[in-house]
């Protein structure tokens, strides 16, 4: 009691691992991140998950330190991959290593507070529904395109999960610009684009930015290269739609920087694929790039209210069987 | 009182209305339907909802005519289209030509019993779930293949609505056998498998039945005709899988009769398709093609249930109230 009370949040990625100390808000307030690290995420072939577990209550410990003034009520911590967030088990994820690894609780045991854990994209996309642009959406794709490119669909009210599964879109086919099929993130994501530009254009060494930037200066080659990636996008979102009735489409990650740019002609591209549907509303992501620490920040809060509940609810019964 | 209880099945098609009487059953019992009668829809393009009432309630007067022995307690009605199953409306059928009937309404009023209002092939994957070839599976597709596609999605154990957009896989898009792409339904139904074949041979006036046995005895186009269906009932498969986890698909309607024919190159065609996703189970139908009379009638008693427990709770109220 006392010290104002905040959470921790990890958003743990293949390479780096953002953490950010998050203010506890009031209900529907987005809340405010102080103090965002970034860190190479701690990678052991041997030990994956007991590594990453001592990784991050060791940066939990630096926090503590540097903000003597706030007590960490709750940490919450995204991976990506598959996860099992029932039981809070990071299932399997392919640059990381681990199998069916008990983070939560693992966890929990290390910090001695509740831990939150949940999907990346999952968790990004709850926090675009919760507080975000999908406030009030039933049926929602927040698509993420970046490095690659995963997805949180929402049908009737809630994210769609099956063991971790479901959502993985870039792993989904989309015919490939040169004919045949290949999998959406081959050939929509920013660093397809990049990589794909490269190809053509031998000692290119830019990103999806860069790419874009020669588009709209006129180069042809840049032109074709970012077509396709939105073809290919377009294709995917077309498929939700269709098949699982998705009627707004939140873009993040680094292409929907890209604003406009990627939205208007994405929007042509989908019409041109359905006949009967609605057309899906396009929208930017709201929370930006830090969506992932906030979902990660609200379930903490949410895990910590759910266990003070249980102990108040544990302390009532133990009065009553006196 | 006295008399067994019965509830009333419809399912209401572009073409043909069927009917059952279906004897109330245990439950997890299979229920058991007597005197299946098949009637041409009643259509009317002025006033096609309140056509259809009427046409209900009549073929329902002449069940209880026919059967005295029986007490309809309820009635279940299944259509194609866009169904809003919560609020019990047929939003749209392009075939039946209404738009936003309020079925379950009029119907309850015109019948004077309890009715259940559902989409056709939901309602059969309902039963398949509940009773059939998807028990206990949580991620699963119900695709039935007859003149035209549509699927029952479920996702962590419910299926998905979308308002009635969910499932409309069939309008989903799939590559084309000629290059470019086609919805499912153009190259994967039955239908399509007898007009595709009767494009490259002509005099063929049979269907995907007939061209499967031509296949079979070594008729080249008909092998190609067959597996170009396969190819594009894969790639809808593989859709599902990547996107939303399914791992358990039942194949109903008219092409689910073919069997291992179906069953076994399909199976083979989703796995090249796929990459780290677990290949889904697949299975033909336990209900056949009373999979929507079974699944209209266990919704009609759950229906008839429901108001039971209302008026049950009312007279508590009053009692109380006194």
């Amino acid at each position: 009691m006392g010290k104002p009370a905040a959470v921790l949040a990890f958003d743990v990625g293949g390479t780096d691992t953002k953490a950010g100390l998050v203010l506890a808000a009031e209900a529907g307030q987005i809340p405010q991140i102080i103090d965002i690290r970034r860190f190479p995420t701690a990678l052991n072939a041997e030990q994956p998950g007991e590594t990453l577990v001592e990784f991050l209550a060791g940066l939990m410990e630096s926090y503590q330190a540097d903000h003597p003034e706030h007590q960490i009520q709750a940490v919450g911590v995204t991976v990506p991959g598959l996860v099992d967030e029932v039981e809070g088990i990071g299932v399997y994820a392919a640059n990381l290593g681990w199998k069916n690894f008990g983070f939560r609780a693992a966890l929990e045991l290390r910090m001695q507070v509740p831990v939150a854990f949940g999907h990346d994209v999952g968790t990004a996309g709850d926090a675009e529904v919760a507080l975000g642009a999908a406030q009030h959406a039933l049926n929602a794709m927040i698509l993420i395109v970046g490095t690659w490119i995963a997805a949180a669909l929402y049908v009737d009210g809630g994210r769609l999960n099956a063991g971790g599964y479901a959502g993985e879109v870039g792993h989904a086919l989309a015919p490939a610009p040169g004919g045949g099929l290949g999998i959406v993130e081959a050939n929509g994501s920013a660093g397809s684009i990049a990589r794909r530009y490269g190809a053509r254009k031998h000692g290119f060494e830019g990103g999806a930015r860069e790419v874009l930037a020669l588009a709209k200066a006129g180069d042809a080659l840049a032109q074709q290269t970012w077509n396709e990636a939105i073809d290919t996008i377009a294709f995917s979102i077309a498929q939700a739609v269709a098949m699982i009735g998705t009627n707004k489409v939140v873009l993040g990650g680094g292409l929907a920087e890209a604003g406009d740019d990627l939205l208007v002609p994405l929007a042509a591209r989908i019409d041109a694929l359905l006949t009967f549907q609605p057309r899906p509303e396009l929208v930017k992501a709201a929370l930006g790039q830090n969506a992932g620490l906030i979902g990660s920040a609200l379930k903490a809060i949410e895990r910590r209210d759910e266990q003070l509940n249980d102990e108040a609810d544990l302390r009532r019964k133990t009065v009553q069987h006196r």
